[in-house]
């Protein structure tokens, strides 16, 4: 049985989410956010103190996009994963990436410096430096979505995934009104989607079971 | 024929090094850095204005592991990635991943800074908090390398070249003083590879050629 740690639509929403589309069953734990602060002993199962881990047999794995490439991989064939055979293989795997690297990566800046660290801590500055950078490179998704439904292949992928979060996060910190026309259809989208339905059921129900705050707590992995 | 636009020592690197390692050939475009700054004609080719671009064919990406994953699954088998049926593939899958968006993302917040900005933009304490996220995160490699020469599957992967370039890029910032042992071991391993003294070599010879400076300018990917 696959087990995923996760906080409240954290990072470690995407890999709910695709266990979802997958239809793969799993044990969802629940924890406080930020673990590394609310629940220590978080630390002996994952030295990092980050979330998501995945512990599925020997495989552990904290990387939420890496999991998103494996659960695929574990579970082929599936539509979800585009093969190398494919023409648009190569924009798939940049998708994976760019929806971490590129997408989230820069808005844990603004969860940081605009809401997490106490007030004499904060960076306006910074945050609206990342808050720009962010939504300078999501731009560059508007041609491509206003000709077609998801990213690449035709069809919705675990780039899909990996970049939705991005989208789910922005909402989260008040970035959505402030996103491109096609790039906002394409989010409205996204939401309809039965796994992404699914995921944020589950992870409701299991915060109310195991005692856990419902509030959402993105992931921006403090120091 | 693959082209691959590159600056000096930046992400780019990445993929310069695979092509190396894989033996396939490939057209060096160098670029100055900032290339969004410098030469603006760029941004028709690349419009998010950053480094690395890899064009093959009608295949367009510009994320540097994406491309790692993609120039091994277009030149497979290749022993430097670790396939579905290995036990370490999901660890593979997840070193990929942690070497940028763990290892290099914050990294660009110490160059940006504490050297990019000007003077009056510089923010000391945003940087020095990304050097310490970045330092404890990489001190996590420390009882894997203690006991074994590369991340994973026993042998050199695309993953110690995801990582790897990690870093280079903090030799490049002066944290490699702050190295643990195994890890600076490792990082000196690395260095000696045949792919990594012939990707250092390429690039400094396209440099000559195409008379783009030689001084390493990591992608800050300023906004």
């Amino acid at each position: 049985m696959i087990t995923l740690f996760h906080c409240m639509s954290a990072r470690s929403f995407r890999p709910l989410w695709m266990l979802e589309e997958l239809g793969i069953p799993y044990a969802l734990e629940m924890l406080p956010f930020p673990p590394r602060a609310l629940q220590r002993s978080y630390l002996d199962v994952n030295p990092l103190g980050t979330i998501p881990l995945l512990v599925d047999g020997n495989t552990r794995m904290t990387e939420s996009v890496a999991i998103c490439e494996y659960l695929c991989a574990r579970h082929a064939p599936t539509p979800l994963q585009v093969s190398p055979d494919e023409a648009d293989f190569g924009a798939y795997l940049n998708y994976l990436h760019f929806g971490e690297a590129t997408l989230t990566f820069p808005q844990t800046l603004v969860l940081r410096y605009a809401h997490f660290e106490p007030p004499e801590r904060r960076q306006p500055s910074v945050a609206e430096d990342y808050a720009k950078w962010f939504l300078a490179r999501l731009k560059t998704l508007e041609p491509v979505l206003a000709n077609q439904s998801y990213l690449c292949a035709n069809r919705f992928t675990a780039a899909d995934i990996s970049v939705g979060y991005a989208l789910m996060l922005a909402t989260h910190l008040g970035l959505a009104p402030r996103f491109t026309p096609a790039v906002a259809a394409y989010w409205a989208r996204l939401q309809e989607r039965t796994g992404y339905i699914k995921a944020l059921a589950a992870q409701q129900h299991a915060a109310q079971a195991q005692g856990v705050s419902e509030v959402p707590a993105p992931d921006i992995r403090p120091a």
